[in-house]
């Protein structure tokens, strides 16, 4: 095993704990010989098995299988790249490497035969890589979006309940210690795009990488939009999407992956989704709609994701055979999000007074958005401020950044509220 | 092929518009050589394929895979025992068999080194069977609850929208096409029994067979009851419910399955799977509660678990190895249901008089049955008739049977208006 914290600490525990359950399901024992972590006198509980040599502990002959729970880019790559050209199987966690380079860790087990494993980087203790990966191979999938960050749901969904400023909400996140010291992984969005990187390259059979995904984090949203999506009955997610869209004229079928803040529906199963717990919607041509729904992180729940993975690769090696191998045939191009069109919720303070409405809409319109709803409301019959909330239909978000930047220079406008994105949901036909 | 009913033609259609794709992922083309039905000249469009003769259909040389969709035990036990003997995997979703004889199937399975693959015999499309045997292989599940048969979730949905009597709910369910013109296998539970004998069985690697599953239906669910429920802001639902109990005292670990209607909270994610749905609870210990949702049945989503089998079946095939064999290791004693312990809602038509509470009260007190709560409505100054409404905390359905017969022949009951078990499925911390 490489590096031992709360994951880690974890897995050390149900190995223990569970030596004989997990003999029995694997075909054979399954023992740990060795732990690296940076500082090994931190781990004496571990005894011997513990070491600072990682680069030696991944191509030892007793080793098998190589379980990485250390995160982050290097030395992690090097050291599983290292393990699976020495024929090691390898269960990982690390969602950054596998969006960043898992084709690389996906050669190197190719070439050497190796498994690799990587349920526990997606939804911790959800089963959600192995059902796209194995149960829905028979299917086309369509769509997979959910909630796969547990702090940004944590805080979007404190702000709604009391009404709290992000930066309040972020504060006790931080003090329950769901957010980290450092929250931008998370709160901009980061950990969610390798998460949908991973999941649209499983979904698609395409090489979808962290690069390839659209990312927006919660940093900007404000009391102002909780307020502005409640009065639609609405609440705000962060959102990771990945969608496939079907060829179009001379337009080829193409995938896209974003994470942005989105209102859905308050009626929507997803807006139930509270606190730390994930939940993601599957949509396929045969299947039809799916959810999974779990603890998204945490120690015990990401190592019993990690543990699955483990039986499953030491019952490879122990009956013969290979879990599947990276799936990339198809290879649909990745569309860039300016083309990618989303409904938008544009909130405006504007003069009440004649004809600013017809401008306004004729921005929208000369701009190609075509607008769903319209409602005003406080305006004062001496022309004070009044607002205007606009509801567009499907918009490629080059349109409508342009409409807005327009709309904001206009007279009329004293400010632009809120410009948020719009899921609905609802309409792909969602039961419950 | 064995069968082309609903879930057949589906099957036949999806292997013949991803032919490209199948290929892809299963390493190799997924070919269909031969359809086995009763009545070949039905099935004119699949020409040559078609044949009356499955026995010789089973064993054919360049047959690799069989799958069976005629459901029920003969001839599906006799033609898939001969296939599995001749060394051909199998891909069933004949969820009566697998309950019934389940172990002689995984037995010649073994014998042979075939593959034995079911995901589609529990919970249609949903992703249920690869991750209770695959993804959770690493962690102890001690529990699995939820909706697996959704005849009769539409039948109990349509009367709580309506208050339709069963009768009448029957019927529009079998208008609609919900229910079948005998739709004993559905409301009287043997078809969610099925399921809970594989859930159980691999949850718990432990055979459970269908004749170990505790199984009341529907037909007895009233009017009044749904009317009871409501007024406890609960609503009914069949639950499939497999559980594992530990070790207590002489008493040895165990485990449990039964099917029964029970009063849920309204409040809870399983009240709100309406229709034809499916959703069920995976409680384990590491990864806590999780959740899965989606169509349980019906020709498309069916086949959508039969082809992601297929693919896995296929790959196994084209790179060596074999999916994970039947898992009975731990060999839990199955729990008879009279010592099973549930909460129960007792609805009583009483005199209202001086005395009667005591008395019923004492009754209870008597069986060892604990009271949580009591309600007394609708009593007149005369002494006309009241509604005493009881519920237990946890009591054996033995213990709560006999209190309600002596309590039923008391002078001062004029009727037990209804028997409901309550499952409190809220208490496990459920977010959402």
């Amino acid at each position: 095993m490489l590096g031992c914290g709360t994951v880690g600490g974890e897995v050390v525990r149900l190995l223990r704990e569970q030596a004989t359950e997990l003999a029995a399901r694997a075909g054979a024992p399954v023992e740990l010989v060795g732990v690296a972590v940076r500082r090994p006198q931190r781990h004496a509980d571990l005894g011997e098995l513990v070491t600072a040599d990682a680069s030696g502990l991944v191509t030892r002959d007793d080793v098998d299988v190589v379980v990485e729970v250390i995160g982050g880019i290097e030395p992690a790559r090097t050291l599983l790249l290292e393990a699976l050209k020495a024929g090691k199987s390898v269960v990982t966690a690390n969602k950054a490497l596998l969006a960043e380079d898992g084709a690389a860790l996906a050669e190197a087990a190719d070439a050497s035969g190796a498994d690799l494993y990587y349920e526990a980087s997606v939804a911790g203790a959800i089963p959600l890589l192995r059902p796209l990966r194995e149960s829905l191979a028979g299917d086309r999938i369509t769509r997979v979006a959910g909630i796969v960050n547990g702090t940004t749901n944590f805080i979007l969904s404190a702000m709604t309940e009391s009404g709290a400023s992000y930066a309040e909400a972020l504060e006790e996140a931080t003090r329950l210690g769901y957010a980290e010291a450092d929250p931008s992984a998370d709160v901009d969005g980061y950990d969610a795009a390798s998460k949908a990187a991973i999941l649209a390259s499983l979904a698609f059979h395409t090489r979808v990488t962290s690069a390839d995904v659209h990312c927006e984090g919660i940093r900007e949203v404000s009391a102002a939009d909780i307020a502005a999506a409640a009065g639609m009955d609405c609440v705000i997610k962060l959102l990771a999407i990945c969608e496939r869209t079907p060829a179009d004229g001379d337009t080829p079928e193409s995938v896209s992956a974003r994470v942005h803040p989105a209102m859905i529906p308050a009626s929507h199963p997803l807006a139930a989704v509270d606190g730390a717990f994930n939940a993601v919607f599957v949509e396929a041509e045969a299947a039809g709609q799916l959810m999974f729904y779990g603890q998204g992180a945490g120690g015990a729940p990401t190592a019993s994701a990690v543990l699955g993975d483990l039986v499953a690769v030491a019952r490879n090696r122990t009956v013969g055979g290979r879990g599947p191998r990276e799936s990339t045939y198809a290879s649909l191009p990745v569309r860039p999000m300016g083309t990618v069109p989303t409904r938008y919720h544009v909130s405006l303070d504007v003069a009440d007074r004649a004809g600013v409405l017809s401008t306004i809409a004729g921005e929208f319109a000369r701009h190609g958005v075509s607008i769903a709803a319209v409602r005003q409301t406080g305006g004062r019959p001496d022309g004070g401020p009044a607002r205007l909330v606009v509801v567009t239909h499907t918009a490629p978000e080059a349109a409508l950044a342009a409409t807005v930047e327009v709309i904001a220079g206009l007279d009329a406008v004293r400010g632009v509220e809120s410009v948020l994105r719009v899921e609905d949901l609802g309409r792909k036909g969602v039961a419950g």
